[in-house]
């Protein structure tokens, strides 16, 4: 038997499948690897959170190097802070957070750094930190061709920098960027621009972020950027093979399912749907690639049953068969699961929680 | 102010967003009229719990007449017996739970009904039971065109029957169907030639399943169908719209939602993105159907953002607004919450755990 036979058979008795597996080796080279893209490059690492929601990975980042984390909602935040992680950016405007009183609260317990591309969710902030009884320090997002949130001009910027200024209970603590996959000429422009438009105010960005995994190959190339957000960098996905920032030895998530049902010898079924891999395909052809059968299609998701087309294996498996699949985007994968089994050396090492998981205000 | 205006601010202010809210006054006239459709059609009512994953709502399904429940996973119905109900089909080859020892558990405890279209789930349910010291009932699923699970001809059905028939932990229950939305004349057919054979060897289908919320319509069409298996409706989705058999009024599932962001006027984020809806099409353009803006588009989809195009909008919502918006797929996008804001007479009645969301096994 091989390596994954053997813990494959291990996983099957002790969890059943579907299974949501991460190798902890890889997981080891994956955050070493970022750090060093980063220390390199001179630029801070804050690790992007929402990919595992799990303390023990975030403070093992950290405990890499990293200078403080990113969040996408103030749940994941609340949870990483419980864990004593007290150096965090909330990355989107946190409306839904800030009027049901929860930002104030945990703002109360941590100085927070939160983002902002609009006046309203400057209001609600502002009153959050007077709740709390304590600034909050406001990064604005900036959008420089993504088309996400963030400001499009840099008079937006510093209209609402200089709302910020004004205001007792904000602190402007920098700018926000995900910036396009162009090598930043625009981001460029953009930041330049910003930094001249502040400096007359009297302010300069203290943190000036950019993010992204497929970014990793432009780090550095913002002159005046600070620090990096990359989460997907950590487990790895069919997209980002795809991406070709990573390699499959850099992958380290992986959903273990059955084989079970067959109904022709060129259809097969699989025990993991769209409740396990989601239906988000990123982009790519088909919903995960399956390790063993490279040449096997999951061409069709329900919601606990993936439907495979054999048409062009060479060899196809049998009934009862467990194979591993890559799924095409982690970050979604993952948070469908409470916990993760980890494996290091081949061997089953535990479980880790994916303790943010369904944490959406 | 209207009463969803009110209704909103007290979510935003005691939840904030997004919230998933149910309708309790909608689900209670859809548990009753689902009740009162099978009674008409002289069919027992299986409801598919996975809709909800929630004992309190299947206990009141139960109370309203349905004979039983339908589960997806053993995981499920370990949640739904700890409830006290005690007639349980589980309608997957189990064979993941099997392995694990968790269907031995489970059976130990109460008799399961459980599904299987090969040889290799009856070996594994066999075990199951002899360890559970508890014969295990069976059904045999039965694909008649959806190209789902299921065997496909008579012959392999009646061998599988064989099979059971001779193996002392285990006993033929039934015939589980998915029936095309076509009027079942193929399902009938197969239905016949089947009950042919059965009672050529001495069995009969005590059990004939058929199953889907679209499939109503065909209720009671199939001769010799004794339950019926639906899920969505009780709760129905923009799917359920588009394909007729709901409308509006019997929607009680909404994401409440508040808009964050807008760079541009045409242009607007959602505080809710793949995380909360899914990206679960269910074949529809967009990924939800605002209530309070027909005519804006849910676009696109990243984690934790709704993209929004207005550009077809006589009038837009402003920043900090919050809208309600009708999922495609109500199945997926429950099963990202662990709860649901139940809301009675337009006021909050309380809170209803999503108790066996995550159980993939």
């Amino acid at each position: 038997m091989s390596h994954y036979d053997t813990l494959k058979a291990q996983i099957a008795s002790d969890f059943g499948t579907p299974a949501a597996v991460i190798d902890l080796d890889i997981v080891d080279a994956n955050i070493t690897s970022l750090q060093a893209r980063c220390d390199a490059a001179g630029i801070a690492n804050r690790p992007h959170i929402k990919t595992h929601k799990s303390p023990v990975l975030a403070c093992q980042q950290i405990a890499a190097g990293a200078k403080g984390i990113t969040c996408q909602k103030l749940g994941e935040a609340e949870i990483m802070a419980e864990a004593g992680i007290d150096d965090i950016i909330i990355a989107t405007n946190l409306l839904g957070a800030a009027r049901s009183g929860r930002l104030a609260a945990l703002q109360r317990q941590l100085s927070l750094k939160c983002c902002a591309d609009n006046q309203v969710t400057l209001s609600a902030y502002a009153e959050a930190a007077q709740q709390a009884e304590r600034p909050l320090e406001v990064l604005i997002e900036c959008d420089t061709g993504q088309k996400r949130a963030g400001v499009e001009t840099v008079e937006e910027m510093l209209m609402l920098a200089g709302q910020i200024q004004d205001n007792p209970w904000l602190v402007f603590a920098g700018l926000l960027f995900y910036p396009p996959l162009d090598g930043w000429p625009a981001t460029q422009t953009f930041y330049q621009h910003g930094a001249e438009g502040l400096a007359e105010m009297g302010l300069k960005a203290g943190i000036v972020s950019t993010g992204g995994t497929p970014n990793l190959r432009h780090l550095g190339m913002l002159d005046g950027a600070t620090e990096h957000r990359s989460g997907t960098s950590i487990f790895n996905d069919r997209m980002m093979l795809a991406d070709g920032i990573a390699s499959p030895d850099d992958c380290a998530f992986h959903i273990y399912t059955s084989i079970v049902s067959k109904a022709t010898p060129l259809r097969g079924i699989l025990d993991a749907g769209s409740k396990t891999f989601t239906s988000d395909t990123g982009g790519l052809s088909g919903f995960g690639q399956i390790e063993e059968y490279q040449d096997a299609k999951i061409h069709k998701l329900s919601e606990e049953h993936g439907f495979l087309d054999f048409s062009e294996c060479q060899s196809m498996p049998e009934i009862g068969e467990i194979v591993r699949v890559l799924p095409n985007h982690v970050c979604v994968s993952v948070n469908m699961f409470d916990r993760l089994i980890a494996v290091r050396g081949g061997q089953i090492a535990g479980e880790i929680a994916v303790a943010a998981r369904g944490r959406l205000v």
